[in-house]
């Protein structure tokens, strides 16, 4: 089922930060297993236990990478209780992480998919602390992965992931409800709908939106085509419609976040 | 004494934050001795001149690396003055940095113990700024000894590495005193008593805890052990007991920062 | 003109900071071309569209890696515009980003120095987002250059990079008249004034400096030559005149930023 790539790449997704050595600690794990494996991280900033903004930087960002990459992903608030951990083989890509709704997006839609449930503790560390999978058992996990071990060693088939809460967009035949989901570092608004959905929603014709309480006419190309100052709706680099303000930080200005409605009307 | 390992992995700890290149220069310098070297990253947001935290986290991480390991660090309040600068090797793995007690919590009862002071130029770069020995002594030393130049080349034998300012917990047969020395990106409140030393202490006895205006009876196992706000103490990840709040920012909650005393009592 | 190294480096600095995956996409399409190369992060919290300090950060941390890096640069607030995007040899190294004054400092009085106009798409990602050009034209243009490309293969040569606006310190027989271009993460305020024509201009002579209202008599050598809170100037490690108050944050001190004069008399 899978190919064992010369040089793995592992990619790494969490709420750690970067201020203490948790992810440290995961990467000396995985080098001492595997010290060929090449580490990207991700990112490590997700706000803390945001499962959902971790899924969308995932399916945002994994598709860069090649065939075979392993990507670890650790946002865990259920730590120690008796949520499911799990590997995955999807999109040509492994998955590895807690099983809570973190792999949604990828593996929605996809096919064929292979998911097990991680229970073989031979690819486990030896001592496992209740508060931090992410170093004794993902870990672990991943730098056997990369080093070949087969999917079904550790643990058996599973074929109902925990599903992420969410908010799939409604399109209807004149508008589309949507809503924002991310915040990204320059504040820009990155709604829940699909750029392509929308694109072959809206055909030939013109859209106008409803952002809160900014209105706007028509979907724009890049940042500059509005003056500084304006606000714009554009194609994001997640693949999502996103809001943004040219030269300056849309959600400070209009002082919104998450779960800030989105209305596009066709006309 | 020590082996020249194929692909050499060096961390690199430092206060030096990650929005200038200080960090970037010293593995310019490294990379350019030794292109075969495979560089992680500790961290670099240690708080600014924050000695304890650095070597507290040193001490959390470095174990989950191979032997072999370099570990360089550089908080280093008194660069450019007469505090001396070293190289160890300690535990199976190498350590360079300044010789201010960063390494104390690592080299205090560790046998053998090899140290040497850094004097020979042949291995600083030919320039030595007075502000930046990371980057013109501290990564060429790294990147020689990744080259497997013996420790003693380096510069004289020492034995008496300076003492971290780091409270010890005083156990007594009823109670242990501590305090909170760290502070962790989650808001987690890491103290000076050793979660082996006090499992030892503890027995099968019950205890009950005071930490500030928190009372807390008995040690928990995951953060979901209670219901979110409440507070709990548990193995921490740095190897120490810890305070936390379920779901929640402990430090924030408290207005509670480093110097906070712990006091645990049996029964 | 150019050698292909066997483990090519390449260097990223960019305005896109860590919360997001957009470093991590830049890193994934580089590592789909050439699973060889060795990525270094030089900087990714460069100020949003700070186009200044990422060329002062670029100029400052690039020459301490090898003959043959590439660094790619991205602080593009004109992506998606007509504005030109290049890639260049010069000191040894590649440069390559927006041509919109980020390399001002390291081609300025460089010679020799190739830039070419990136024009040729087969170099490129086949579909270009207008909002997102690091990932998809300067990614895989520094993969083909790690991988051996000529220079003079991604379009046709230009000899005027658009200019940084940077100001030139006046040096004048009895002063010299600077300002502050940047300020580090420790506070420190960086200067325009290169500290090797300082001291050639200074010579034997003593100096005193005015920085808003700190007035200071001579340069200090390291940090810790003057008590805990006074101010000092000396050589930061950018190679540029550099303000600091021992021990504490020069720019909260002074509640000053980028900008603000310095003045330097001889005497």
């Amino acid at each position: 089922m899978q190919s064992t790539p010369v040089r793995p790449i592992i990619t790494l997704l969490s709420d750690f930060g970067t201020k203490d050595v948790y992810v440290a600690s995961m990467k000396g794990v995985i080098l001492s297993l595997n010290p060929q494996a090449l580490l990207v991280d991700l990112s490590h900033e997700v706000p803390p236990q945001d499962i959902r903004a971790a899924a969308l930087n995932l399916k945002a960002g994994a598709p860069y990478f090649p065939p075979g990459t392993i990507h670890l992903a650790v946002v865990d608030p259920g730590v120690g209780t008796s949520r499911r951990a799990l590997a995955a083989h999807c999109r040509g890509q492994f998955w590895v992480g807690p099983d809570n709704g973190l792999f949604h997006l990828v593996f929605r839609r996809a096919s064929p998919l292979s998911i097990v449930s991680l229970e073989n503790p031979l690819y486990f560390r030896p001592q496992i602390s209740p508060t931090f999978h992410g170093r004794d058992i993902f870990a672990p996990v991943v730098a056997h992965l990369s080093l070949g071990v087969d999917l079904s060693r550790f643990g058996p088939e599973i074929t109902d992931p925990v599903a992420l809460n969410w908010p799939e967009p409604r399109f209807g035949p004149e508008t589309v409800q949507g809503e924002i989901v991310y915040i990204d570092r320059f504040g820009n608004l990155i709604s829940n709908i699909s750029y392509a959905e929308l694109s072959a929603w809206q055909g030939d014709a013109d859209v106008s939106l409803q952002v809160g309480p900014v209105a706007l006419r028509g979907l724009a190309r890049t940042y500059c085509d509005v003056t500084p100052g304006e606000f714009l709706a554009l194609a994001g680099s997640h693949g999502f419609l996103e809001i943004a303000c040219a030269m300056d930080n849309a959600a400070q200005r209009l002082n919104a976040g998450v779960g800030l409605p989105v209305q596009i009307r066709q006309g």
